[in-house]
């Protein structure tokens, strides 16, 4: 059919040759417009040049051998096809030429219309369509286009030469200015190109076509494409395909037009057009926004027959794609042309309401439609939201840097935010951009918005590390920190302000935005319901109060992972834990472990009971003592003021006003009690320097507090177990597996084991019940997964703490860096994601590997999960499955992205579904 | 020859049926006793009970099936042969029972001797010897050993039954109790036995060697025994031997008596016996140091045909063993029997210059001769010393915690240490035991001595890891801390005088003592030259002056491996860093960069020089940067101490003498020069806050700073490359390799490499100079470990950082565990080593396996190597020749321990030549 060049490698395919399998030597746009063309759809001649000579051209910087001489055969077939010809003073060929690759990247790459126009082909356009003033807007369009993508010169060189001939003409809009003064343009823009590049502007079709092609060749390796392909997560090395097609024209008058269509309705999902319509229009005044399109019931008016043609197609193009589709048309003269089809993005309610929808029209299977929705975008589902049905004044929108919606009060520092938020309010932290001394703010505000950055931004990463909801980069807001106030549009907000942000839209709204809690939709439940039987890895939920159980509970956790026992020592707890601490006798000691038992077992006893029957991992504590304490720092401080104050208030008192500086103290009254006060200060800077550490991390936590400080463990493992105890007698069911952290060599593992099984036999005896249980340890040193096959001789399970395998394989501090070097290492493509986001496969992931086969051979059957936020992170969580974990444990409102991405691991193993969805 | 037990494993063997191989199932002294049994030389006849028996014991706590039978066959062969009979009234057989472990353990384990002894053989002992008073002193020295350690009774009871029968008699020496007073002790002994057990003392001897072997095999997991084998690094699964032997007397008048003998001089090595008899004395008399012994020269005055036969026996035992042998043997009523010998413990001097004379008498080949010395033990020869020509007094001894020697004025805590070394003085930290608050002191101090606490305890592991000489464990000081001083003896030292340790040796020295530079002597050298020809492995020292490179090359250091760049950064230099790092504009920090430049170029010229022709690696700067200024809580501090002046000095300046108090103030006098302070530091403070970081460990550092820091890295290259151009054109050759430290990732290896690389093609254009040079990574953290292959794409040498990588492998920050938890983890054998100081196999070695094989795999022939202290431990030496790596580096006194240890590996490894030393 098509004439074989003489090379051994094909580089270009007519649109009869592909299909739309072929995507990943086509690009998406050419597999699909030959799909459509072997549908027999109409479908505007042409062909596609492949990714595979993007790549070539990428690692050589010139086009692989051949390339242009396949391309001249294939233009001379299409002008064949077409009976006109490229540069034709009587009947020319105009073509497109359109970059499209693999994955769709809208807007991120070029585009050239019109190509193959130059002063012979303008005649014949002007026969062609007997429209003089067309021909030249056809041309003027061209060098615009194409000077302004291939030959690099500034977009507004053109548009100021429209602006000059517009006041010269006394026009005001481009549509009034004539075929004289286009014609004039044509020469004007040829002088700007001559001008700004030093080079005429070339006027061979061929010639044409060779830099158009090498523009687009260009874009793949674009600033702006490679940043969409690192958010995307789409490799660099793909490279685009390059479609070369014959033009039709939707501005040839009123029976012609343009328009796009999805066949369904990609913002809720419903079955109905969701589609736009311009009469006699180029495509590309629908993109600009230049004029405003209606609705397709006005082709339906018009041209009824088109309209017919088109929803008829529209609906062979669902049947046959099986999915929502996204299609872009013209209608030249009466004659409907399809121009693009692809799969439609939809937000992900549409995703789950139309992959439901297929279901039971009987279109794809419930394992295929488990495939359609994306579950990182579930996120937005679960997080709060604006409530839609509040009147809502959105003031401007920036980009969804982290999901979720925030209301609260507008403050301009990190430090305002931090007093305010301990006064109990709720704050916006709004900053041009944020750098690392603002992260304290950043945790304490309800959301952050800036100014300025990308979804890599500083704020971008620390919002999604704290899981805060964060819009970033709104460019339309004028933040006047001095003043401590933004203007945006008309409207003016000043520091107290109430602003609302929507971390899933970008949008931004003012006053109190009423927020509602995320529920699980009935379509999203049945795809839910539908994962849970195709999955294999169980989902748990991270929770360390029966609130929180309750929560994951209901989202579908099959048991808590990671039951965190530090945050029962805060609060009213606090000055137990620290006589704990600062006890110095064993009696003292002693006594408020016994506090500390009670407290503690009440706190098991509500969580075993909203858990009951399902398994509950308790981690024993973790954090260094000195958390628990001021910092010597602090101290310090205090203990100076109150010497000061001491040496003034002797030499000085009768003169001087103590209460007019600003020195910390409890307001002392007499000599002795400042005497007293300094001593016991002192007394506590003393404990305080003994526990502090420099890196804290790397120090006295975990099992290593549990081996130094006796009594600690013991006092958890006995409220557990007699809470459990009490759990069961009053009829319910706790199943208890009690984890020490941080082990590095096996011995520390046994040693805490063997204090805890004497203990557990203790309170069995005592009560006269039992109860199973199970004691393992978390993996979470590179050391202990390096020799987790000893370990396992004593461990009954694992579960793989990747946040501290990620800080201690990386050597990075998720405190430190989060806020620092990270953002800049994503921004420059060191780090591809954010390890803390997703697992590092060649890494981190590699220990998990290691420690999971060598754990089993010693243990077959050990059980294994992990638990931190990557368990939420749908990459994670289907490596977690290849990786043959029994479970992966994440916070609540992570457990149905959890869930569903832990189905398509399996999907996407058995490679039996295929899907078209990415 | 032996009746074999019914069972189809033996447990027990004559002395005939061994040889000296079979220290594994012996035991050391039974498997010498079989060898010199089988030589034909006089050895006392007995038999040996198997460790695999006092394994089984372990074990199950219990006999294996059959033992006692066993026994009791070879009892009988045994009186057969002596023509005794145990228990029997006419002619009893006695026997001794000791313990015999693979490798010597003295002291540790327990001997029973006279075993045999009741009222039977009582009367067959006293009519054999003639001597009722020997009869009875056998008997009662039988029942005071045997119930001290078979029978646990305090070893004080009998002590004082002998008091008080000495004050019923009126005698004033053991010696002077006649026969009917021992015979009196007997009983008493008897009685005291019956109240303190409850039970009679066991008459039957097959009852009392039954009891002995059991004592023996408890014996081994003994408290005393474990903390030696941990500090001696032996196996606690080994088990010990039990010799069973028939008792000869060294006491049955002047023609009798015992002796020890070293074969030659175990202190210096020279070819002289060193050896000690005691006339009319069994070996415990000897050992109890109750008598002071003779020297061997009474015996041969004495007997000389008793003195010829030994030392004939010791030349020959000397000849067969091809080594310095230890004896003990006895003499009965003038004849010669032999009690033990073994390969003689000596000191590391003497070590060597046996080695080297052995070679030179033919004895031993060059390549046994290097295996047999202790390449740990170089330590004491590679450190300041003593100097023994001087007059010393020692006045105590502790244990040799941590080798080298020191001298300073005594002070008694940490603060005062600290103080006194900011001022120029050198000090000897003296504490009861030093705690984690101690450490700052610790490293002020020249050396540590403690009264409490041994090899293990803090002071040792912390003055171990310094570098410090530490002896610890001196129970005679008795130090008094609110006093601020010590007693020992008559000697009284009080806070400031001059006191001097030797940690080699533990002792303990009062006065400016003179101490020695190490020197490496004649006989070292000949040793180490050996070891060069035979060792794979290079050995390159760390150094970052040209004084410590000179002082590698001189110990015969093959390469700089580790030349630390932020040395150089402090000192009079760090003005110019905080300059550097707090510029306010790019013009300001270049210009610092600019300084910094020269400075560095300076010290790279000087290395290189003193380098010349052989590889010097450098590091380009790895610490964090808020390590070069202030900290915030410092800071923090003066400015509130500022703040309160103002206000003070405002509001009651007239009557308020500030200088009084103890604010840190720079003494500002005018209210301007306060603000322009306090607004100075708050604008310090504010980049140290940006700076500072929770886990510096884990924070901005290394190739971060690097990446992060734009022109640090390029500078510290550019000067690299200048002073190699410059020190070429002066005649020398320069071998560079350019190191990056804490990579994580590949590409940040490759970036900060393509920078370099733009610099170095940059110098080499401008100067018309071209240097080889290569351009490789640390591996030091588990991520670039585990992503070696990767790396090693574009990296051209790896070197381990075992530092860093064992911090990160376990979790443990160094700074952090070394004081606080490690002394207890080791203590209490959670780790059997300090794996800051042996490579951790398991876990870390793991990780450097990993690197090695797949760095090579992506690039054959990839350079590998090691720095950090870990470079010069022995068993970590023979781990990186087993690896394959290229070299090891170290701290240049410590070039001779790894040169050696690299020839050991090597010999280890190809098993030819056989070793009798451990």
């Amino acid at each position: 059919m098509t004439p074989q060049s003489t090379t051994a490698v094909r580089y270009v395919y007519d649109f009869e040759e592909g299909d739309r399998n072929k995507k990943d030597l086509l690009g998406g746009k050419g597999a699909n417009l030959s799909e459509m063309t072997n549908l027999g759809l109409p479908v505007p001649p042409g062909f596609t040049i492949t990714t595979e000579a993007c790549r070539i051209y990428m690692e050589t910087g010139g086009f692989p051998e051949g390339l242009m001489d396949e391309v001249a055969t294939h233009v001379a077939e299409l002008e064949k096809k077409m009976g006109k010809k490229l540069g034709d003073a009587g009947n020319p060929l105009l073509v497109s030429v359109r970059s499209g690759a693999k994955f769709s990247m809208p807007g991120m790459m070029d585009t050239v219309l019109n190509l193959g126009m130059n002063d012979e082909s303008l005649r014949g356009l002007t026969t062609q369509s007997g429209n003089e003033r067309f021909a030249y807007d056809a041309y003027r369009r061209f060098i615009q286009m194409f000077g302004k993508i291939v030959m690099d010169v500034p977009g507004e060189e053109f548009e100021h030469e429209i602006e000059r001939l517009k006041e010269e003409t006394g026009v005001t809009e481009d549509t009034d200015l004539g075929a004289d003064d286009l014609k004039e343009l044509v020469v004007r823009f040829k002088e700007v190109v001559r001008l700004k590049t030093g080079k005429g502007f070339p006027d061979t079709p061929m010639e044409q076509l060779k830099l158009a092609i090498e523009a687009v060749f260009q874009s793949w390796s674009g600033e702006r494409a490679k940043i969409y392909r690192r958010q995307n997560r789409i490799s660099d090395s793909l490279g685009t395909g390059v479609n070369v097609q014959t033009i039709v024209f939707g501005n040839l008058g009123e029976d012609s037009g343009t328009g796009v269509a999805f066949t369904r309705d990609a913002g809720s999902g419903a079955k109905s057009y969701l589609a736009e319509y311009l009469p006699n229009a180029q495509g590309e005044d629908v993109v600009s926004g230049a004029r405003t399109p209606l609705h397709l019931d006005a082709l339906k008016e018009s041209d009824r027959a088109s309209y017919d043609k088109l929803t008829g197609i529209m609906a062979q193009l669902e049947d046959h794609y099986r999915d929502m589709c996204d299609i872009e048309f013209t209608v030249e003269k009466g004659k409907l042309w399809m121009l693009q089809t692809r799969i439609g993005k939809r937000t992900a309610g549409a995703a789950v309401k139309i992959a439901v929808d297929l279901v039971s029209e009987g279109k794809i299977s419930q394992e295929e439609a488990v495939l359609r929705v994306d579950p990182a975008s579930l996120d937005q589902l679960l997080h709060p939201q604006f409530d839609t049905s509040a009147d809502i004044t959105i003031v401007a929108k920036g980009l969804n840097a982290s999901p979720g919606a925030a209301v609260g009060k507008a403050v301009f520092d990190a430090r305002t935010a931090e007093r305010m938020a301990e006064s109990g309010e709720k704050v916006i932290l709004v900053r041009p951009m944020t750098e690392p001394e603002d992260v304290g703010g950043m945790y304490a505000a309800q959301g952050i918005l800036t100014s300025r950055g990308g979804k890599t931004s500083h704020a971008a990463v620390v919002a999604r590390g704290a899981g805060k909801p964060c819009v970033c980069g709104a460019g339309s807001l004028k933040i006047d920190i001095e003043k401590r106030e933004f203007t945006v549009g008309e409207y003016r907000v000043v520091e107290g302000d109430i602003v609302a942000i929507n971390g899933n839209t970008g949008e931004i709204a003012l006053g109190e935005v009423p927020l509602v809690e995320p529920e699980l939709s009935a379509d999203l439940l049945k795809i839910l319901g539908w994962a849970d039987g195709i999955r294999r890895l169980k989902v748990r939920a991270n929770a360390d109060t029966p609130e929180d159980a309750a929560k994951g509970r209901e989202f579908g956790a099959e048991g808590i992972g990671l039951a965190r026992t530090e945050h029962m020592f805060l609060g009213d707890r606090l000055p137990v834990v620290r006589r704990m601490i600062l006890a110095n006798t064993p009696d003292e000691e002693q006594a408020a472990l016994d506090e500390l038992l009670e407290l503690q077992r009440e706190d098991f006893i509500g969580i075993f009971s909203a858990m009951s029957g399902l398994p509950v991992t308790i981690r024993l504590l973790d954090p260094p003592l000195h958390e628990f304490l001021p910092s010597s720092k602090e101290l310090e401080l205090q203990i100076q003021g109150l010497e000061i104050y001491r040496s003034v208030a002797t030499s000085a008192s009768k003169h001087f006003h103590w209460e007019n500086t600003d020195v910390p103290l409890d307001s002392p009254t007499t000599a002795q009690s400042v005497e007293k006060e300094i001593a016991e200060h002192k007394g506590l800077l003393e404990n305080v320097t003994r526990l502090e550490e420099s890196n804290p991390m790397l120090g006295m936590r975990g099992v290593r507090l549990g081996i130094v400080k006796p009594g600690l463990y013991a006092m958890q493992v006995r409220a557990i177990i007699e809470a459990a105890v009490q759990v069961k007698a009053a009829g319910k069911e706790p199943v208890i597996e009690i984890m020490i952290p941080l082990v590095a060599v096996r011995e520390e593992f046994d040693m805490m084991r063997r204090e805890a099984l004497a203990i557990i036999e203790e309170v069995f005896a005592s009560s006269g019940q039992k109860i199973d249980f199970l004691i393992g340890t978390m993996i979470e040193l590179p050391r202990a997964a390096l020799t987790a096959g000893d370990i396992a001789e004593t461990a009954e399970f694992f579960s793989f703490g990747t946040n501290d395998l990620t800080q201690t394989a990386f050597g990075f501090s998720r405190d430190d860096i989060e806020g620092k070097f990270l953002p800049r290492y994503l921004e420059r493509g060191i780090l591809k994601v954010n390890p803390f986001e997703s697992i590092d496969q060649a890494g981190v992931g590699r220990l998990i590997e290691i420690a999971s086969k060598e754990g089993r051979a010693t243990r077959p059957g050990l059980k294994l999960g992990i638990c931190g936020e990557h368990g939420g992170d749908p990459s994670s969580v289907e490596f977690c499955h290849n990786t043959g974990l029994d479970y992966v444990s994440c916070s609540p409102f992570r457990v149905p992205v959890a869930r569903l991405a832990a189905a398509q691991a399996v999907l996407n193993e058995s490679d039996t579904a295929g899907s078209d969805t990415r």
